[in-house]
């Protein structure tokens, strides 16, 4: 396939500005001198599927079926191969592969990686997610060779997810200084006590107002690496 | 048909980031308490489409053929409404619409109700857009009851079209200084030489760089509006 064949294909809405966001670095990371040099994009904003982490933590309505059912849409549409720029939702991502014949690339994988190649004197790495997916061991499985840390409960319910769920969060369209400051608390924490040398942004919602120039190690977020590596040469 | 049953569907890719900013829109302009309230968008971001300025003015290739693809694409996938984040691409807009069963929002018709409504003092609009719009008369056959006025030859091709297409251009990616500074230049002399009483973002990718703060007038951006239409009661 050449890089003009390729259509990448978005199974978004998990969250729609997380999407957004997304969208926004695939333009960036393309190098164009006109609007036909970019990759053709087609996005399934389906906000409609059930909620990840309720389904994983709490016996929730299974997300699987919409989920198929946008990845199926988006493969009819002519996508060639299809990302998800919600890190929770990977949980499901080998469920949704099984029922579709085109690639659907792997955002923890891409970030091991990363990581290995960029990282590979870093041992211990921090990650601001949501609990599902700490608890569901999402970082853990696919980072091998580092020790993943996360925050500890009063951390992970009080500052995290506080910043991605809270009411004044980053799901209710909050991109300012409070789910910054509960955020950058909850890095420093892992940096001056966890002694990570690394921070991931684990959910898509945490860089859109955590950003480099706040933590003291690197910032990572998996979902620039995945606009690099998609596209690329 | 109810609010939930609502598809959005998005020709885009004319350009990318006028679409991830007419996207983002939908989303703000969406007031919700949960990703699941807002609207399932499904977005077709084709930058294969032909340059619109290019047909328009210079008998480049026909954007249409593509243009339709696309938008047949996006009522396949499940579109209950179509619109399309260029203001260039109306002047194809009725060519497509035929050629499709579902609505097609029209962004012009929408800016010119909310104009009647909100502005009806209002004589002398400026209008900050493509040269192909500006020659295509596309904002004054839809704008009644005020004068429509736009930069002379000299802004028109030096300032607008520079901070669009130029090579340190909206388009390339640059939403700095030097295009804000170009197109405040062009909206100030409008204003001050021209009269106008309200200057119009009449190409998406110029309000990516002026802002309501720039300009000593109100600031209209015609996605707005479509965004607030479509996303409303």
């Amino acid at each position: 396939m050449t890089a003009d064949e390729k259509i990448i294909g978005v199974l978004g809405g998990m969250g729609p500005l997380a999407t957004a966001s997304f969208y926004t670095k695939l333009i960036e990371e393309t190098e164009v001198t006109k609007d036909q040099d970019h990759y053709r994009v087609i996005i399934d904003s389906n906000p409609k599927i059930p909620d990840r982490t309720k389904a994983i933590l709490y016996g929730g309505d299974s997300p699987v079926d919409e989920m198929i059912k946008t990845a199926r849409n988006l493969e009819k549409s002519g996508a060639s191969i299809l990302v998800m720029p919600c890190i929770t939702a990977h949980y499901f991502h080998d469920e949704i592969q099984k029922q579709i014949s085109i690639p659907f690339y792997h955002v923890l994988k891409g970030l091991s990686d990363f990581l290995d190649s960029h990282y590979p004197s870093v041992k211990r790495i921090g990650v601001l997610s949501t609990t599902a997916t700490r608890d569901s061991n999402l970082f853990q499985s696919f980072i091998e060779h580092k020790d993943v840390l996360f925050p500890d409960d009063a951390d992970q319910e009080g500052k995290v997810m506080e910043a991605i769920f809270g009411a004044n969060g980053v799901k209710r369209g909050n991109k300012g200084d409070y789910p910054k400051r509960l955020l950058k608390e909850a890095a420093d924490t892992l940096i001056h006590e966890k002694h990570c040398e690394l921070i991931i942004g684990g959910c898509t919602e945490v860089e859109l107002v955590l950003k480099s120039e706040d933590i003291q190690v690197p910032f990572i977020d998996p979902m620039t690496i995945a606009a690099q590596n998609l596209t690329g040469a």
